[in-house]
């Protein structure tokens, strides 16, 4: 068992001389030597801002050094975190009920006489339903998922959209990002062309840099609520063909993030048509579906439905890959990771090379899968836990949309500032009208406008958002990107509207 | 709100009436049109043999078809699960009972007196003090994980190694593989070589695969317990430079998958050596650190004590990465996806840029974070926990270093067949004298001699192995890994015993 020892072998001393007669050893690892498409990757989202709003949390447990700042408490409004401390989400009982049990089925096992007395019958059952299916949650399950989760992730789709769902299409991921990470370090060879709405998630950027594709925006229109228009995608798609760019993907947000835009059914046609027409695989980012504000004015629809109900030709070969998440909703289980992508008109041979691809990372986080299978199986009227899941669900989702209301009509009345009302999703995407001064100043410090005033917004009230210029604009443009998950108005947009105006007056 | 409608525009229409007079649409995506490195990833674990297996099980679920099958059951041996149904080994209850806990802060929060029945007091202290850190486990955390969970890493470390750690320089990830494909996508530039031992866990060339990056493979000497020669590794050095194969990168797996060799101390320290000599980023995986069988005569060192035991110089310019998980050891918590990587010696902007891209993933499953504590910070002597984990950890430690044993001791009395016997991890992978005519049989099949023995043995026995070539191998020979994690012997081990002979037999 002893490995072989012996005295270093000669070409290893030669090496070591070489080594040692050269000057002192430079580390391997610098910005000029790892791989450059890592230094092409930007994400806003979590940078300089977030850094900074973490230090001043730190400062905050310090008692001495809290009293230095204007405020006492941060409020990390920059990411759609609904269960984060601070904010007033909570988890949906029902759920962490069953996954408990997941957790520790002795609880059902040896103290069923106890749970009983804590947990609703339907809690029980369906712990021991999805027990008997899965097993232990610490044990891999199948890399596309676990199976009895994908036919009920198939039913949940036939029976939003009134097309059938074919389980073996339908793989559950870490949430929606891996799964869109998957997808497009898949469909774009190095150098092909992606569509991405601007503004847009920075996750797509971000993968996009990383593995070496091409983004082609294509520009949103605030004027109409942020709505997509043809011709924003055509001169997208001449554009990148003038530019020699092969438009081979078009990623689509909808609910939109950051601007909470809602599709019509004749603005997705149109996408679905033009993907049609140029040979496009068209990624539906569906992660805010759950989150509509106004179903009978603007309700959510499916580009699997739209596909679907196309014209045949049309509708049995425009490839989509459809994501979803347990992370948004009136879930917001975003620690947990959880969600799953449906492919449609792919290519078997290509949906087990996605296979293959998905057995590398060998299986999502199980109760993630767990997560994915509350989501589109939760109680039913007459079962123990619906009153109550149906309060708590009613609640988050109203809560939401009311403020998102509020919060727009508030912000449209400040000056130098212009706020699109919100559809669905969970931010706002104000335009702030930045004077000049405050432009040039922003010059000075080597920022851009939008970005000063995030930070500035920071420093004075504490308030984490994040600068438009993240997401993408229309030049000469500025924007700032909030959620709507704030606790109080006052205690969050009082604060905002009073730095606005002190901001606005100062540099006007 | 209404989005811009109106008729198509001129340039759609032209586009629509080219795609009309062409021929009939093909689809976007094919094995021509996807991404090529895709194509180049193989992945052996769940490859032709693993989908067969499900194939049988899903036959076996049919009481008629199952009547055509030789075994009752499929035994999954293909993979370190140790939670998987039919395998016997059981979570933790410390773990399970506080992450229950944690899932629903009611319990302790609302039925403290129930609970308290049911749960020790230490358990219900940690969920509590864990909550206090975390919040909801349905909230995203830090990028780089909870800071106070990677404090806990830092002490574990320095605790384990006798020198210091960083909380700073320590990053949770979604499970070791998640960390490894980071770090790899990170530290190299397409093309350069990363150099990897045969036999290797086949995440190392997927990864590179998908990446652009070389595989450079040095071999270990399965002679002497698959121990790293250092001949091995120059070779390897030598044939890539010769190649024009920049070599930047070093992975180790310690102790070995699948081999189950442990490194002695002076094998580690010429491969730190070399990493200096030599300009390379020492990558080492050390997720079966707790599977060890005889610590005294041959114990767990880990790479960053060896590393900072060595000459200064040395110790202090190094780059190392290394990887921990909680799917092994003896917690085997698989599907929860956790684990950590350290990092030594590696630059801050670098560090940085690992932060950066830790970001854009969000952050990793909480409940595995979570586990990463209770793996370093277990129940200590004198808790009201202590009894009941060590029993339950030492009888999975046990139980693996036996079967382990008693597997290599009888595959070495079959005809045909070799095995080194492990010093750790959790697989033996025996070499098997494949007679010539089953050689010339495979060629007929048009399969690699191993992968048609695993697939004989899968269609007599129900157990579901890997064939060495899907690991590496030096040419000529021929290896099965198995994993050691069965249930019973005569369930198990009789099965290949049986089979092994009589195939032997037949081919001899």
């Amino acid at each position: 068992m002893r490995p072989f020892l012996r005295t270093l072998p000669r070409q290893l001393n030669q090496v070591r001389t070489m080594a040692a007669s050269a000057s002192t050893r430079k580390p391997v690892l610098s910005l000029e030597s790892i791989n450059p498409a890592v230094l092409d990757v930007h994400y806003a989202v979590r940078g300089e801002l977030a850094l900074k709003a973490v230090a001043y949390e730190e400062q905050l447990h310090d008692p001495v050094k809290a009293k230095e700042l204007p405020f006492d408490k941060v409020v990390t409004a920059n990411i759609g975190n609904p269960q984060q401390k601070g904010l007033n989400q909570r988890p949906i009982t029902f759920w962490r009920q069953v996954i408990s049990l997941l957790e520790n089925p002795a609880l059902f096992q040896d103290h069923l006489d106890v749970i009983s007395k804590i947990y609703p019958a339907d809690v029980i059952a369906r712990a021991k339903t999805l027990y008997g299916e899965i097993g232990s949650v610490g044990a891999y399950t199948h890399s596309k998922g676990i199976p009895a989760i994908r036919k009920k992730v198939a039913a949940f789709i036939e029976k939003r959209d009134g097309h059938p769902a074919n389980p073996e299409h339908i793989f559950l991921t870490a949430g929606a990002s891996a799964g869109v990470s998957q997808i497009l370090g898949l469909v774009l060879k190095p150098g092909e062309g992606c569509m991405i709405p601007i503004p847009q998630y920075p996750l797509y950027t971000a993968t996009l840099a990383y593995i070496h594709a091409k983004p082609v925006p294509y520009y949103l229109d605030e004027a109409t609520g942020w709505s997509t228009s043809t011709e924003g995608l055509i001169q997208g798609v001449n554009k990148a063909k003038a530019d020699g760019i092969k438009v081979k993907a078009l990623a689509i947000i909808n609910p939109g993030n950051p601007t909470g835009g809602v599709l019509s059914r004749e603005s997705m046609e149109k996408v679905v048509q033009l993907c049609y027409d140029e040979g496009i695989v068209l990624l539906a980012d569906e992660v805010y579906q759950r989150n509509i504000f106004d179903p009978k004015d603007r309700p959510f629809i499916s580009f699997k439905e739209v596909v679907r109900s196309m014209p045949k030709e049309v509708a049995n070969s425009v490839e989509l890959v459809s994501f979803h998440s347990i992370s948004k909703g009136v879930s917001g289980e975003c620690g947990r990771r959880g969600g799953y992508f449906e492919l449609t008109n792919i290519a078997e041979d290509v949906v087990e090379q996605i296979y293959k691809m998905a057995s590398v990372t060998l299986c999502p986080p199980v109760t993630g899968q767990v997560g994915v299978d509350l989501l589109v199986d939760p109680p039913k009227p007459g079962d123990a836990s619906y009153d109550q899941w149906l309060a708590e669900t009613t609640l988050t989702h109203d809560n939401l949309r009311d403020r998102s209301k509020l919060m727009s009509e508030r912000f449209n009345q400040l000056p130098n500032m212009s706020c699109q009302p919100a559809d669905g999703a969970m931010y706002l995407f104000p335009q702030i009208k930045i004077p000049e001064r405050a432009i040039e100043e922003a010059k000075k410090r080597g920022k851009a406008p939008d970005v000063m005033y995030t930070l500035d917004l920071l420093d004075a009230t504490g308030i984490c958002s994040v600068a438009g210029s993240g997401f993408g604009q229309e030049a000469g443009t500025y924007h700032l990107r909030v959620t709507a998950l704030c606790p109080g108005v006052e205690d969050y947009v009082g604060k905002i509207e009073k730095f606005h105006k002190e901001w606005i007056a100062k540099w006007a």
